[in-house]
């Protein structure tokens, strides 16, 4: 991508456009890197493909020097869905100023405006000391596991770590650049297997009922928020999402009874304090009990400084409006980039994503590439 | 039967063993009803088979006077289990002063008494007026559909509602007849579907979690007793027996949630008040549900009066001790009789009744012969 002659901004609907054609449903790739790298090389950008599993991912870098800025995201896509879209979901047809298709604002729309943005930036400022990478995974949409956590293992071995990064997820409420995502709530999930004494329900004091020890943890758990919230976290959530006992006869009172829970928890706790808070609960019964746990990220915070002032410029100067830095909704590959390096998310507005008939307009397209070319002038400055 | 020459009282043994030896596993008859109506014939009985759906009954009568005293049982036994008997579970063989076999307890020995009983009584007593009744299914153990139920509404429509009725379950704790059993608890189940929205767990704020809701609703039935007991009953029991979900998605909040309960209830309630108060633990959540209940029998109780007082004064004579008058334990048939006129149980030690080499002590069943004797003289005295 060359950038316009004169002082006309690069158009990054052409490229995303050419993204959408290519159906890349996770896991698949259907040459969606191939027109990325295509895009990236032109300028200046060595380009790695990454084969981890059978996930293609794609680390470019331009330049070698510090300060590093990454961008990450995802060519991959969720499932179109069966019906409902007017046209094809990768046609990337333009109607009526407005772009159709699936990844259009989730995330195809971000990355072609982050090329568009770099391209204009690197026109004025490429002898300004400094690099640019942009890390783009197949595997966001899907088990995430062979994705930007491998690309980042890659980078750690080989000193590629950056020094900041932006997810270009469509992070954007209602007006492009309302929010700045400066973390994100941890998730975890519990199962409990809870034991008691099977027995005739006509006798249950000869038996002891497991649902009702059950019934007892859960009620504590959830009668009481577990916090208030915190400085930029909403308050943590407890949700029983499974319970199954699997008895039908009624007059038997049955020796096992099993729940589900997931909890998506702020800075205030850890997976770990959380599962030893599950552990006092059910400790409470003096009943026998089994809980396995799994933590699909920890809570994170970027915490305000220099990174995130630069990009609340970059917003004020291209939008006229202040951002509010926001922690809100759910995981996104920023949790394994915050193992890493200061990572924040800002993109377009995401209200159409994941669903039918996905769609960005065009100008909004172009002034969030705008707004990326203005974060490199910030966070380079 | 006839009466033993002299004074010897008459031995129940042979008709137990006769009766123990058909394998009357509900519905099987086995030849059982046959049995015992040969027994019954020569002494004077006009007797009835009544068939209901694929249940053979017997009621017999001698006697067309009041009062009418009904001694009600069943032929029919629960499986011998697959192994662990020595012996096999129909031989009625004894062993040691034992006799063992399905139905030995439960109620074919107490069957056998009762003729033997009623066999004496009528050989000193042939003369007094009143009647005796026997009222015997082959569906007690199984869904009690066709068996007493019906009996009932045939006696009824003929006229033949007894004034006073017997059932000879092994009632007795650890001696013979140190238990009366005056009244049984009712039991009730309930089915809840409670709805809620389903949602994502990361948002619960969008969402209705149905567990939750239900969680409440059972902590808020289960963390009080229903009651204290009363008189003559236990404090009634609420069980809940069942609780599913079906959701194996740990970020998903489920639309509904459902919950099986069980209810032994005493005097203080019937099935109709419990189930108010199952509606309105439920209305307190505000949400929509589906509740269905099924009463398999209210609660009754025979109060203190002349019958049970005659019972008493049996037992006292019989064994030289005072019954306890008891509500305890799962339903009998009882609690259909207990719809037309005064009810009580009375019988052998029921210790081994349901079990693997399932006995009875021979002289255990001569006493309990001995002591319908009693039971017939006082409650015609």
């Amino acid at each position: 991508m060359k950038p316009t002659p004169g002082n006309q901004p690069t158009d990054p609907l052409p490229l995303a456009q050419a993204l959408i054609r290519c159906p890349s449903v996770t896991p698949a790739d259907a040459g969606a890197l191939g027109v990325l790298e295509a895009a990236l090389a032109p300028l200046g950008f060595a380009c790695h493909r990454l084969r981890f599993g059978e996930i293609e991912n794609l680390y470019a870098r331009r330049g070698t020097e510090g300060p590093h800025f990454c961008y990450a995201g995802h060519t991959d896509v969720v499932p179109p869905g069966e019906q409902g879209w007017d046209g094809s979901p990768f046609s990337g047809e333009v109607r009526g100023d407005v772009l159709y298709g699936r990844g259009a604002c989730d995330m195809k729309g971000g990355i072609a405006a982050f090329v568009a943005g770099l391209t204009d930036y690197l026109a004025v400022h490429g002898d300004r000391p400094g690099s640019i990478s942009l890390l783009i995974t197949g595997d966001e949409e899907g088990p995430a596991r062979d994705g930007t956590v491998k690309v980042l293992e890659w980078m750690a071995e080989r000193g590629e770590i950056p020094d900041m990064a932006l997810v270009g997820e469509p992070t954007s409420r209602l007006a492009l650049g309302d929010i700045v995502k400066v973390g994100r709530r941890g998730s975890m999930t519990a199962w409990i297997t809870l034991f008691g004494t099977q027995g005739h329900s006509a006798y249950p004091q000869r038996a002891d009922n497991p649902i009702h020890r059950l019934i007892r943890v859960l009620h504590r758990l959830t009668a009481q928020p577990i916090d208030g919230g915190s400085e930029f976290f909403e308050a943590t959530t407890l949700q029983v999402t499974g319970f199954d006992v699997g008895n039908t006869a009624n007059n038997v009172i049955p020796a096992e009874a099993r729940a589900m829970l997931n909890i998506r928890f702020n800075d205030l706790h850890s997976s770990a304090s959380l599962t030893e808070h599950l552990h006092a609960a059910l400790r409470t019964e003096e009943a026998r009990y089994e809980m396995r746990v799994e933590c699909s990220g920890e809570s994170f915070l970027t915490s305000p400084g220099p990174f995130v002032d630069a990009l609340k410029r970059a917003v004020e100067r291209s939008t006229g409006a202040t951002p509010a830095l926001d922690t809100g909704g759910g995981t996104s590959d920023a949790r394994f980039i915050a193992r890493y390096c200061p990572v924040a998310e800002l993109g377009g507005v995401g209200a159409t994503m994941h669903k039918v008939n996905e769609c960005v307009p065009v100008e909004e397209l172009r002034a969030l590439a705008a707004l990326y070319r203005t974060v490199l002038e910030e966070a380079f400055a």
